[in-house]
């Protein structure tokens, strides 16, 4: 697949994160930074900015916030651009600084749909100061159409780059890709549509590459598949896919052999039963990550009892 | 997706025996044929029949050979069927009892597209003996379109009951299947069309699904994906996925949680990066194989070297 207009985001240090708490040295993450750029890849997503009156900087990792002085010393402007996320009502408007002060090229705006005012009124903050803007609307298994049309609908009125179709618990297969994918190219004329999948029933690769067919030229993924749980698609298979010249997908599997194999031993994303559970249910992955750390830990563990908690956990009258 | 006429067939003894010279014991064997027989499973395929003329019995686990002593002791009829793969050139025609005389209910006969003919001779053996008959076209990523369309037209006119396109090297993504699921479907009428998928892209079990959505009703998985090399799509995905009411993905969890996730830690199947090499790349995994012996050992590997020479292995003028 080449089509000049598809870029690639990965998010390995800012998803990643979630599973080491965003614990990654600088020396790591300026190395991750230029493979990546060796890698021709597009965006590299370095972590969250998020609100040090909410999150307290000396209990996470420096890449929960991303301060510029620390972006600054692993990485640089280039053909690769710093993303940074920020969540929609855990971001300190006032540490963004305006464009010309910083090396961040592109701030994405994490959202649920029920907060899309927020998510415009952030996302219009920062393009007013000169960067470009994403909208991640997460979980958009959980979302009523009629509130995807009005967020769809809202953003269509913006001037952002992109909107992000996510598939938070990794629940979607290719046919419903193809719907929502349909729904945000002709909600958004003008805009670029990302995609970003999570890979509890091993089809995080395989929905980007349907949203792609379907004109979706944003793809998100990371190395190894390193993310929250089941992980992403993974950027190495992205790099193998998109036949455009300028990847490389050799700086990606280098940085896989030094580090990243032996990572996931440790931390243990990925494809793995109890993220299937949720994922084929359509539900956070908080339980399977619990159950993956009793596991991990050898504390007992019953799968079919955790399968069966999952089942009956929402009965309601 | 509920279609009464999907069948699942799986073959994790079959396949995965490939990962440990089909060293299981019967006690383990009879626990997942249960285990499949509880599921709902329609066919559990427990081995190979090779032939003992060409493969030494002390070298290999009992579960190559499938004697039918040992089926009986591990397995019986009922509504999941054993099945039993035999490879073209690799069978003793005289191991292959009359129907009456055992508790088989489909072989599968293993051809690469070039053999087609000796692997119709050897199904219509079976088939003469009363077994329900599948041909599995292996590597179906190697063959050019006029010798596939060759051994289809041959098998249409055969009286086999189904007809496997195997994606060997896991190789194809979603078009790819679309068009070969077509092409078996539009060439073989009046006989079901199966898919085994291969998992180094982690495209498995999305290609499963859209042979499904195309018309395949024969569906391969095994156990936590257990299988040669990147493996295959699980089974239990198939039976989360599969809305069947007869399909119970429980105790399959169960024998995932007791066996599966001890043996992967020590036998190393499923998503690595050499098998992804391989696989996009078109090739067998011999050689990936052999990276992942090494890597297991504690021996030094070089990702990008391999990479590099599973590129220019094929230099020719």
């Amino acid at each position: 697949m080449y089509r000049p207009e598809i870029k690639i985001c990965d998010c390995t240090i800012r998803d990643g994160g979630l599973m080491n708490n965003w614990e990654f040295s600088k020396e790591f993450v300026k190395e991750v930074f230029q493979g990546l750029v060796d890698a021709g890849v597009d965006y590299a997503e370095l972590g969250y900015r998020a609100d040090k009156k909410q999150f307290d900087p000396a209990k996470s990792g420096l890449w929960r916030f991303c301060d510029e002085s620390d972006l600054r010393d692993v990485a640089f402007e280039c053909g690769t651009k710093i993303s940074v996320m920020c969540d929609v009502g855990r971001t300190d408007y006032a540490t963004i600084l305006p464009k010309h002060e910083s090396i961040v090229g592109m701030y994405r705006v994490a959202t649920y749909a029920k907060d899309i005012d927020k998510a415009i009124h952030l996302g219009n903050h920062i393009k007013n100061l000169g960067y470009e803007v994403c909208i991640n609307i997460m979980a958009a298994s959980h979302v009523l159409e009629p509130d995807m049309d009005e967020a769809l609908g809202q953003l269509a009125q913006t001037n952002f780059d992109a909107i992000y179709l996510v598939d938070s618990f990794g629940y979607f297969y290719s046919e419903q890709i193809h719907y929502l994918a349909e729904k945000y190219l002709q909600a958004l004329p003008g805009k670029q549509v990302g995609i970003h999948c999570h890979n509890n029933q091993q089809l995080a690769f395989a929905n980007t590459i349907e949203g792609i067919i379907k004109g979706i030229n944003y793809v998100d993924g990371s190395i190894y598949g390193m993310g929250r749980a089941a992980g992403n698609c993974t950027t190495e298979l992205l790099l193998g896919f998109l036949k455009n010249p300028k990847y490389n997908v050799r700086p990606v599997l280098a940085l896989i052999e030094k580090h990243f194999l032996r990572m996931r031993e440790e931390l243990r994303w990925g494809y793995e039963p109890p993220h299937m559970i949720v994922g084929m249910l359509n539900k956070h992955p908080k339980a399977s990550l619990k159950f993956m750390d009793d596991f991990v830990a050898g504390k007992p563990t019953d799968l079919v009892a955790f399968y069966n908690e999952c089942v009956d956990m929402e009965d309601i009258d």
